[in-house]
């Protein structure tokens, strides 16, 4: 078992990270009031409730859960008034927690019942997926969608700890996984070069879920992902790193209409698309953005994006918020390992990058979706 | 004009007391982007919006208005959605304010829309009721209501700015006037006997809407919920003297059914309650308990309970959160202008005190309700 803290003052946590995590040694002591709402999906609940629920009513708890529907199609504030109706038939008070199981659509809505619940009571995470573990555990944002916007609506809230078990990543999809270490490979490739060289040695063995290797992984992004975010909690700056890949990503997302390609799958492409303009922009070079698609194909992620006319892939590029003033700021490569925020790339360079990129024009088609 | 600040450091408002104040002073420059949603209800916003709407637009903010349905019914989370709806439907930004234009209704929701809105943008509050001026203009406490609990759901949002325009109380229902100065009140009982002796010498310039004397007596108001507020920010303990009167109200308004009498009327019966209380304990004495409901009458709010029977009211009163451990948690007077949080009330006392303020077993019997 390793164990990062998160350092926020007096709102510092603990993720502890590993196999068959202890409930009673990981959760239990960080738990103060009696009561707690365990939020998981009708997908998740099945596999890993009933550990969770026993365990904690053995360290004395009153457990109460409450399954909702699974699928980012739910994160809606329909769904989320669901959790408020459960603690509230549950008669639960202001010392009550809040103890989100499941992926980042879970921990994202529990987190804000939580934010919200008698203005903001106790929250624990659990998260299941790759993605949550390495993403949505360190940052404290949460929320739930509207119709005309993702995310749009949520609250900052830290958790007291979070617990990854890399057991329950088992019986996590195949695609599911990859997309997960899309964000992996992010962090590597934003300001870890050494990160990078452990990523290309190990990649298949993560492929192949073995359980020391990832909670490396894990514990590495989480540290990567803290550090960032403690150095800029109000994200005017070196947050900005952290979308490296995302804006190309999300205009392939937005094309292709949200839910077809998986988020981590979009971020892949997205990538390579950055460490192709990087290069274009002479800071790296051909073999460079090669070892970028390789790690890439090797965690059986796409390399290449789907076929969108030029002109519209860039209008989706201009939608994404971090046009600021007009001008597109994108995340690009110095060198592998070291990410910046720039507005240097010309339009034209861009126009070159998606045209380079597309999926019939390339050769490397590793792409899985 | 007066103005107070509320101390909070980095978190520092004013609150702008007068009539016909001017929003371009008042208002215009605590506004930091240019997008401005006005919240308020069918029966506000005809009544003043587009005065806010136009000297809005001539500071070159970009106005929008979104037109709540009026009442308490409708502080929950269907309405709540409405005013995302409308931020999204506008295009609105992370830079955008929410500005409240209301009373509490209006002002709890906004405030917490404002608060969730992409995690959160600026709050600015203009309210419009006597009560929402002395009460949910300082504190911070937003939120919405749900079928198993009022404002159980919200956020901790400070404003960046709090606008109380006593001119605008001339539109205001007699019943609306007088559950403000019932919270009015509270504060001189609580902690403030000079100005319970100003209240005496005005109370029926108070009941006329004098508007001199009205700001000066919000303004007296804010400042000691500030005060109080500001010395227990997070309610564990002097917060809890704004309580006076609560507990003895709630029950009234559970027994009735919520919006039967409105809360500063059961307030104000509360009150008396807690001064009969007090006298039986030994720490005030008749004449005392006569000046609090003396004051209390002459601001036409009820000074006798209605009748319920008392082993009832009893229970309402101890599902009041109020209650700690088992024991009920009272604020009572040690003296007219000093409340204290007390446990020694015996079950015994507090069944005389029910029974003696009844309706039907009082004999001043001022109550306009
Ligand atoms: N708060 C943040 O900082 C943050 C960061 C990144 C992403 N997010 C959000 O997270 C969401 C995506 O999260 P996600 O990728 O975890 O998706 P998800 O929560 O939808 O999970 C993906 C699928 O895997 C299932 N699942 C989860 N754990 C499983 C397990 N152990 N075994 C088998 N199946 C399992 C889920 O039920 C779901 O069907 C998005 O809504 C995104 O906005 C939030
Ligand atoms: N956030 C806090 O700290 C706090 C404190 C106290 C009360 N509250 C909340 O405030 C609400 C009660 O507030 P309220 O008493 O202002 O009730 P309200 O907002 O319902 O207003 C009362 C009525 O007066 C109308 N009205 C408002 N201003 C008017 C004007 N200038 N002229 C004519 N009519 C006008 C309203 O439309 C409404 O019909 C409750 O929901 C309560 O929970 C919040
Ligand atoms: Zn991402
Ligand atoms: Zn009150």
């Amino acid at each position: 078992m390793q164990t990062l803290h998160v350092e926020l003052g007096e709102r510092r946590y603990p993720i502890f990270i590993g196999s068959h995590l202890p409930v009673q040694e990981c959760l239990a002591p960080y738990i103060k009031g009696r009561q707690v709402m365990i939020v998981s999906n009708t997908t998740v609940a099945p596999l890993y409730m009933a550990g969770y629920q026993d365990a904690l009513e053995h360290a004395g708890k009153q457990v109460m859960t409450c399954i909702l529907p699974d699928g980012e199609a739910y994160k809606n504030i329909d769904t989320l008034n669901l959790i408020f109706d459960a603690l509230l038939a549950a008669r639960f008070n202001r010392d009550c927690t809040v103890l989100a199981l499941g992926g980042g659509v879970i921990g994202d809505m529990a987190g804000f019942a939580a934010a919200s619940f008698q203005r903001g009571v106790d929250f624990v995470q659990v998260p299941t997926t790759l993605l949550s573990q390495v993403d949505s555990s360190v940052g404290g944002k949460t929320g739930i969608n509207h119709p005309l916007g993702k995310n749009m609506i949520g609250a900052f809230k830290q958790p007291s700890v979070v617990m990854a078990d890399m057991a329950q990543l088992d019986t996590l999809a195949d695609r599911e996984l990859s997309a997960g270490l899309a964000e992996i490979i992010k962090y590597a490739l934003l300001g870890d070069q050494d990160f990078l060289v452990w990523l290309e040695a190990h990649m298949e063995q993560l492929v192949a879920r073995d359980a020391n290797l990832l909670a490396e992984a894990v514990y590495r992004s989480c540290a990567h992902k803290a550090r960032i975010v403690a150095a800029d909690e109000h994200e005017h700056g070196d947050r900005a790193l952290l979308n490296l890949g995302h804006t190309f990503g999300h205009a392939i997302e937005a094309y292709l209409g949200y839910g077809e390609w998986l988020h981590g799958e979009a971020v892949a492409a997205g990538m390579v698309m950055a460490a192709d303009l990087s290069c274009r922009m002479g800071w790296i070079n051909a073999a460079d953005v090669n070892r970028v698609r390789q790690i890439i194909a090797r965690a059986h992620l796409p390399t290449v994006c789907p076929a969108i006319p030029v002109e519209q892939f860039m209008a989706l590029m201009a939608q994404d918020k971090k046009v600021l003033a007009g001008q597109l700021r994108l995340i690009l490569l110095k060198q592998v390992g070291q990410a910046v925020i720039s507005r240097d790339a010309t339009p034209e360079l861009i126009w070159e990058t998606i045209a380079a990129c597309q999926q019939p024009a390339h050769p490397v088609g590793e792409q899985n979706a």
